[in-house]
């Protein structure tokens, strides 16, 4: 596949639907290098997934009976926005991890939603049988090629904003974002995969030579506990280097966020800075590094109630 | 005073200082036409207080008494902030009316701070008081040349940034932030001056003619609750639109700015925006406008407690 020219073609395609998101080069954190920062949480639904959501409606016929997702919250918000905005009716599954910030989220942009106990792996599930039974088309949430090359578009934007760095940071779930960082970025600059201790399928598929099923849980579950890693992910993962954080670092930097730097983000969103904080990644002496700061859907909602 | 020189100076002066915020392009909010907007409220302590702050200590010398301001809130916080990364003490008087958040913003920093009772214009007077009998260098929190260079640096940093609009939109408290726009900008854009209705000292004193005292009150008051427009805006605000906007639509665009773009601020933060979505002020037919995002210290801290 021809990432570079599916990644620009998506980009093209979705041109005018998503926010290009504003960068900034800053200090802080208790850092001692500059950092650059991408701040996709500003991007529409508070996530990067709008990308994928829209490349994969605009590069498709969608069928009479719409789009089905299956999300820990981020990418279900994401695909009803997109298909309200495209005209599409959307079903969304859910699993009662999201929270109810997202489930509100959902809820607030007119999705159809159904809240599916257990696990993301329990929402996919039912996703799929919707989609047998009714013919609408599954928005897969990282492992599609269109849900890859629209999170790549990300990366083409940040690289067009005048990125520097020669590290990128990155919070890995599915491993959707990462693949379009991958996929776009071709060893150009090095890749560092972020993950929770407690939600890291794909450092475990790195271990293991080949995808495995993971136990999820932890502060960031909902944004990034994919039970396994998907296979685009994998297959691209070559020269990624992966580092594992605690939970109490990414609170940490999720803290640090908006106190030092006024951007309220949710676990996920702190998780790539979180690998600088605590040491899990530590650049050598003149080392540029980049982090993307991907998600804002913070629980509570400061607004809510 | 030539204040574009100045201006430029200060630019100088404080880079590295400052952080340099992002500008994005956006569109929503319920309004039918695109929206430039800089995202001030990344600033160093939450506001461009800081700019102002860091070009008076930079452009003078600091007595050993060290720097003394009076504050709503985000001015002491900037002051505290600048004078601690110089290595100077501060002394900071803010009214009750500043609220737990900030004042605890401004203890983090390290500052010597009184909490004094009633409003602004009372903490000012304490300030001078500690003026004269220690001889620490007072930081204006908006009626100084200094004061007034520094933030027109925000404006000069946004035109670097390829700001186009024909109109730029800033809430106004006692005007140091729009003296800085109208000396910078010095009617190549129109500028429009939003006040609540009730704390519209800008407002009070271009229908009276002269600067005047008012009552201040109402949901932005710690930021935007000066009794007195000071005398150098009041004297560059020939050109200026004023208008005012109720509290109920200050709080709706605070929520808009979080529920649409994620991004959390404080009521004065979004009271420029609320004159669009409110309709105070209601751009032609093909006219470009941009806002000033001001302030996010929001109460009640979302990482309080």
């Amino acid at each position: 596949m021809d990432w570079k020219a599916e990644i620009a073609e998506a980009a093209d395609r979705i041109a005018g639907h998503v926010q290009v998101t504003p960068v900034i080069e800053t200090r802080g954190f208790g850092l001692d290098f500059p950092l650059e920062m991408k701040l996709e949480h500003l991007q529409h639904t508070g996530s990067f997934k709008a990308r994928g959501a829209f490349n994969t409606l605009l590069s498709c016929d969608v069928p009479p009976a719409g789009v089905v997702a299956a999300s820990g919250g981020n990418h279900g918000a994401a695909a009803a926005y997109a298909a309200r905005a495209l005209g599409y009716p959307a079903k969304i599954f859910v699993p009662e991890m999201a929270g109810l910030s997202k489930i509100a989220l959902i809820r607030g942009i007119g999705a159809d939603l159904s809240v599916v106990p257990g696990e993301y792996a329990n929402a996919l599930a039912q996703a799929r049988e919707h989609e047998t039974a009714t013919g609408a088309m599954q928005i897969h949430a990282y492992d599609a090629p269109a849900t890859v090359a629209g999170q790549g578009t990300c990366f083409a934007e940040w690289e067009a904003q005048g990125l520097q760095a020669d590290t990128v940071l990155i919070a890995v779930g599915g491993g959707g974002l990462i693949a379009g960082a991958l996929a776009w970025l071709q060893g150009a600059r090095k890749v560092v995969a972020v993950e929770p201790e407690t939600s890291c399928a794909l450092n475990a598929a790195l271990r293991a030579g080949s995808p495995v099923d993971v136990e999820v849980s932890g502060i960031a579950a909902n944004a990034l506990g994919a039970r396994r890693i998907g296979d685009i992910c994998f297959g691209l993962s070559g020269g990624v280097e992966s580092v594992l954080v605690p939970d109490a670092a990414i609170a940490a930097a999720q803290r640090a966020l908006w106190q030092e730097r006024r951007m309220l983000v949710e676990p996920a969103g702190a998780t790539a800075l979180a690998a600088l904080t605590c040491g899990a990644y530590q650049p050598r002496r003149g080392e540029r590094v980049a982090v993307l700061v991907c998600g804002g859907n913070i629980a509570p909602d400061p607004f809510a109630g």
